[in-house]
C-alpha cells in the first residue's frame, strides 16, 4: 500500500486523580486530570494489529494512580515529569511521552470550629491550571498555562483608527468594556536534568499575577496591545520562561441603544451593556524572548 | 376539539445584562442573566395565532435593559421585583410574571497601581447565585438559591448500617471523601408590599455561609444527614426563610485499589482516589419551617 | 427543632447501560441512561444519619444492570416499569420509585459486505428519547418525551398584530424563519396493571411523526399556535395520551442588514440570516384532553 | 524590550450564517459556523496599539454575511476559498487568511402534504462537517474533516498480546465492544487556482462513506489498526487527498460483573455493558500518501 504512517500517539486521557495528604488534622488536596500520550515503535500495531509493543492504556492509567501514591504530587509539573520519565525509560518501544495535567484549585472553608477547618474545602472556581511535559529520553519540554481566567476592564479601552473598507460599519469606540477569558501557555527554558528545576508552583502564581496586573494596568488601544503587554510582562519578570502564547476571545459587551425609550446610555455615567456570546473576536499571539525558538503550537483551543 | 389549554407562559430567556456603575474612578459591576416568563389571557394566541394580547418577547428583552438603566440593579431580587411588577401592572392581559436571574460574581484585580484597581475585575468563578420572583398582582414569591458550589470533606464521612439485598455488593465505609456540587433554593416568607423586604444581598451571603459551615462541621453518616443539617441551619439562623431545598449529587471519590502494585492505599495516611463522573448518587430534599407550606418544586435540576 | 422534613428522594443517577442482543450475526443495541429516585420512610437517615432504611444508591445501580440481563430491555418504558415495581415491592421502607430513562438511537452502518452489517452502528444523533415511570405501589404514571429535536421552517411563519408599549421596537414580520429545539413530554393514561399497556415503541414513533408533521404543516402566526397544533395533533391521533407539554425556545434567525453593502437581502429571493444564541424566546405550554388533570410539571428544562 | 512578536492572527470567530435558497416552493438550507483568522503586518498594533493595519473583526463578520448573499454558499470549501482570497487580495497588510467552517446538516421533514415539505427541516444530528482553508496569496491548503461521528461495533474486536509490566492488571479481551467518536481531518492536494478543484461535497460524502465502511469491515485487534485501515481506505479511493489524521477516543464499554447476582454475562449471548465516560483511551495518528508531507497539526481536539 503506497501509504506511510505519520505521527501517532496513544494513551489514557483524563485520569481524574485526587490525592489527599494528611498533616494531623490538617489535610491537603491535589485534584488533577492527567492525560498520557506515548509514541515509539508503533508501526506493527497499525499495520497488523499486533500489540507486542503496546503498553495498554489501562496500564498507563494504573501507573498514574500508583505514582500519585508512590511519589506523591508535589506539583502538576513534577508529577508529569515523574510519569514521562517512567514511560520512556521503562519501555524500549516507547521513545516519547507527553503528559498533560489540568489542576483544579480548592480553598479551605472558613468555619468557626477551627478543628473542622482542616479537611473541608470549596472549589476555587476560577481558572484551570495546565501543564504539558514532553520527554524523548534526552530533552524535556515543559509548557504550563491556564484557561478560563475571565477578566474585564470597565474602562481604559478604546478601538479606533482602523482600516475601513466596503464592508466596514463599526463605529469607533472611545470608552468600551474590554473583556476576555484568558487562555495562555508559557514555555520554560528548563530542558534537562542537569539544570535546577524552577519552583513550579511559585512560578505559576507569579505568572498569573503578572498577567492580571498587565491586563489591569494597560490602557488598551486594541486587544493585541494588551496581549503583547501581558506576554512581555511575563518575560520581563520571569527568567525561567522563554515563550508565551495567548488566545484571547474578545468577549463583546455592546452598549445597549436605549434612545427609543428616551434614555441616555452613556459610558461616563455608568452604562448598560449586553454581553454577547457569538460571534466573538479572537486574538492570538506569541511573545518570545529574543533569540529563542517558538515551539508552542498555534492552536491553544480547538476548532 | 376536545382539548384544553393548560399552564402556559412565554417571554425572553437569558438576557445577558451587564451594568457598570461609576463612583469616580471606582466602578461597580452587576452581571446578570435574566429570563422572563409571562402568563395571562393567552387562549387566542394558541388557538388562532392572534397576537392581540401578546407583548412580544423582544419587548420583554428591551424592558430588561431599559430597567437596568432606569432603576439600576441594586440586587438580583430587587431588580426582578421591579420587572415582575411592571409586566403585571402595565398589561391587562398579563396576570402573572416570573423573573429568573442568574448572577455572576466578580472581584477586583489587585494591582500595585491603585489608580487602576477601580475598574479591573476577575470573575470569581465559584457558585452562580440565583433568584426567582413570581408575582400575580397580589402575592410575591421570592425563591433564591445557588448552583455549582462544589465542596469536599476529606474525612468525617462514613456510610454503613444500610439495607442489604440480593443486589448489594457495596462495602461499608468508615472514612470516605464526601463531595458534592450544591444546588440549593430557599423561599422567603416575604410576600407583599406591606412588609419590609429583607436585605437581599446580606441574606444571600449569610445563607451561603451557613450552608458551608454546616457542610464542614457535620460528621456525616449519610449525605441525607448533611443535607438536613444544611437546611435546618439555614432555617435556624435566617428568620426570613421558611423553606430550603437541596439537590446534592454524591460525587463519588473511590479509593483506588493499589494492592496489585504492592502499595497500601489507606485513608489514614492520605490516600489516592479516582473522582468518578457517572453514575452518581443524587440526594434531594426539602427542609421546612414548622407550619409552612412546601412550594419549591421537586426538580431543581432538569432531567 | 421546629422544622419538618419535606419531599425527599435519593438514588443513583445516570447509569449508562448498553445491552447487546444477538440474533445470529445480527445484533441489536439498546443504549440507555437510567436514573433512579426512591422515597419512603426516610426520616431517620435525615435526622440521625441511620441508614437502616436505606438501600444504597450503589445497590440501585447494580439492580439496573442486573435487570438489563435478567429481564432484557424491551423498551425504555417497560424496563422502567420492571425497575420501579421491584424497588417498591421488595423494600418495606420504599413507598415510591421514579425511574427516568434517556435513550440514544443508533442505526446500522450500510456496508457492501452484508455479513458485517449486523454488528456495526452509527449513532443517530437526532433527539434523545425520554421516559419517566413513577410507581407508588398502586398507581403507575408514565410520562414519555424527547429533547433536542431541532426543526426549522424557512417560510410560512409571521409575527404581527402584537401589543405595542413604550419598550416595543420590534418590526412586524411577514415571512420569517421559525426554528426551535423541541423539548416535549406526554403523559399516558395507562395507570395500572389491570389495563393493557400501550406498544411503547410504536407510540413513540407515532407521536414523534405527528409532532414533526404538525410543525411542518402549520402556517404559523406565532410559536404558541404551532405549539398548540403540535399538542392537539398528538391528542387527536393518540388515544393512549391525555396530556402533552412542550418547551420551545424560539431560536431566532435574524435577517442580516446588507443595505450598507449595497445588497438587498429579501426573503423572497432566499436570504441570509444570522442564527442567534441568546437571548431566545421561550414558549411553554400544556395541551390536555378534556376532563383530564394536568400532572406534567411546568419546568421541562431547568433554570 | 528584548522580546520578539511571534505568530499572531486575529478575526471574528463563530459567525453563524444560515443561507436559504428558494427554488419555487422548494427551499435549500446551508447552516454554517464561520471563523476568520488573518495575519500580516501586525507589529504596530501589538507594540503601540495603532490599528492602522487592522481590518476590524467586525468587518470580517460583515464580509462573511455579505459574501453569503453575493456569492452564495455552494459548499463550505468554496465559500471559504472566496473569503480567504478576498481578505488576502484586498488588504495590503494581510498576508495570510485562514477560514474555518463548521457545517450542520439538515434533512427534510417527510409530510403527507407534499406542498409543505419543501421548507421544513429537521437537523440531522450526526457528525459536524468541518473545513479549513488557508491562503497566503500563492498557495492554497484545504483540510476538511468531521467531528462527533459516533460509531460502535458490538463484536469483531479483541485486544490481547500486549506488553505487561508491574502496573498491568488488564485482562485480555477476545470479544469486546469497539466504540469511538470519530474526529478526522483530511488534506487535499489541490493547492492552486491553475488546478481543477475537487467536487467538495461529493468528496465529503465519499470520504465519510469510506471511513464508515472501513470501521465496520475491519476485524480489529487494536484501535490503532482500525484507525490505519480507515486512513488507508480513504487514500486508496480518493486521489484528491494526500493525508488523513484521526483522533479516536476509545469509548470503553465494560462488561458488567453480574456473578454476585448469580447471572452470567457472556458476550456470546448478548451482554450488558456499562458505557464509561472518563478516563478513555485516546488513539491518534496520521496516514500519508507516499512522498507527501505531513501538514495537519497533531492536536485535532484541544487539551
Amino acid at each position: 500500500m503506497p501509504t506511510i504512517l505519520g505521527q501517532n500517539q496513544y494513551g489514557k486521557a483524563e485520569n481524574r486523580v485526587v490525592k489527599i495528604t494528611r498533616d494531623g488534622a490538617t489535610h491537603h488536596i491535589k485534584d488533577l486530570n492527567v492525560s498520557i500520550a506515548l509514541s515509539g515503535d508503533m508501526e506493527e500495531v497499525h499495520y497488523s494489529g499486533s500489540n507486542a509493543n503496546v503498553l495498554p492504556t489501562d496500564t498507563t492509567k494504573n501507573t498514574v494512580f500508583a505514582f500519585a501514591k508512590e511519589h506523591g504530587v508535589e506539583s502538576a509539573e513534577q508529577f508529569g515529569i515523574h510519569l514521562a520519565r517512567h514511560f520512556v525509560t521503562s519501555q524500549d518501544a516507547i521513545h516519547r511521552a507527553r503528559v498533560r495535567v489540568e489542576e483544579y484549585a480548592w480553598e479551605r472553608i472558613a468555619v468557626p470550629d477551627a478543628g473542622r477547618a482542616g479537611h473541608s474545602f470549596v472549589r476555587k472556581g476560577q481558572e484551570t491550571r495546565l501543564t504539558q511535559i514532553t520527554y524523548d529520553g534526552e530533552r524535556w519540554e515543559v509548557v504550563s498555562g491556564l484557561k478560563d481566567l475571565t477578566v474585564l476592564n470597565s474602562t481604559d479601552s478604546e478601538f479606533r483608527g482602523y482600516v475601513k473598507d466596503r464592508y466596514t460599519t463599526l463605529e469607533e469606540a472611545y470608552d468600551r468594556i474590554l473583556a476576555t477569558s484568558v487562555s495562555g501557555r508559557w514555555r520554560f527554558n528548563w530542558t534537562g536534568d542537569d539544570q535546577p528545576a524552577p519552583d513550579w508552583d511559585d512560578s505559576y502564581e507569579q505568572v498569573r499575577r503578572h498577567l492580571l496586573e498587565a491586563f489591569a494596568e494597560t490602557y488598551s488601544r486594541s486587544l493585541q496591545q494588551t496581549l503583547h503587554r501581558m506576554g512581555a510582562r511575563v518575560l520581563d519578570h520571569r527568567g525561567e520562561i522563554d515563550e508565551v502564547r495567548f488566545s484571547l476571545p474578545n468577549s463583546h459587551h455592546f452598549l445597549v441603544d436605549l434612545e427609543p425609550f428616551g434614555l441616555e446610555n452613556d459610558t461616563a455615567d455608568g452604562a448598560v451593556y449586553v454581553a454577547a456570546d457569538r460571534p466573538y473576536g479572537l486574538i492570538e499571539g506569541t511573545v518570545l524572548r529574543e533569540g529563542c525558538e517558538a515551539r508552542i503550537p498555534v492552536d491553544l483551543t480547538s476548532p
